[in-house]
């Protein structure tokens, strides 16, 4: 059955907390050249049919259910190859 | 700047509450066509240059730092576009 992937992520002028500690361990650990890390979620929807239907409802359940407008972007949704 | 892009995903054959509770979520509100719902990360890591060795290095950082190998596979690493 196909796979229908969304990527959500915090907004870019928010601070991610996580993703800091994240930056800050992998200099700590001595791994250079990262300027920064962000940490967001990927949803993997496993559909009947990914139809330009099934695209549609995915594209107002990523904005209304997946993601926190205030807070997130959803910044990709696409069928899985 | 570059951006990798790092997916992790729980382990296929492990229970995922926090995505069962979505598709729960998702039939209650009257979406029909999803068999499944699977929630992983995705990290976002700016680097000073997408060469071969700052590849390598993520390959070994999402392996051993951005992920648990008990309960999670690293499903894609990739320079954003």
């Amino acid at each position: 059955m196909p796979t229908i992937v969304v990527d959500v992520m915090p907004k870019a002028e928010l601070l991610d907390p996580q993703g800091k500690a994240v930056a800050g361990a992998l200099a700590r650990l001595g791994h250079e050249g990262f300027e920064g890390v962000r940490i967001g979620k990927r949803f993997e929807l496993t559909v009947a049919d990914a139809s330009e239907e099934t695209l549609a409802a995915v594209k107002v359940i990523a904005d209304e259910i997946l993601s926190n407008a205030v807070i997130e972007d959803v910044v990709g949704i696409e069928v899985a190859p």
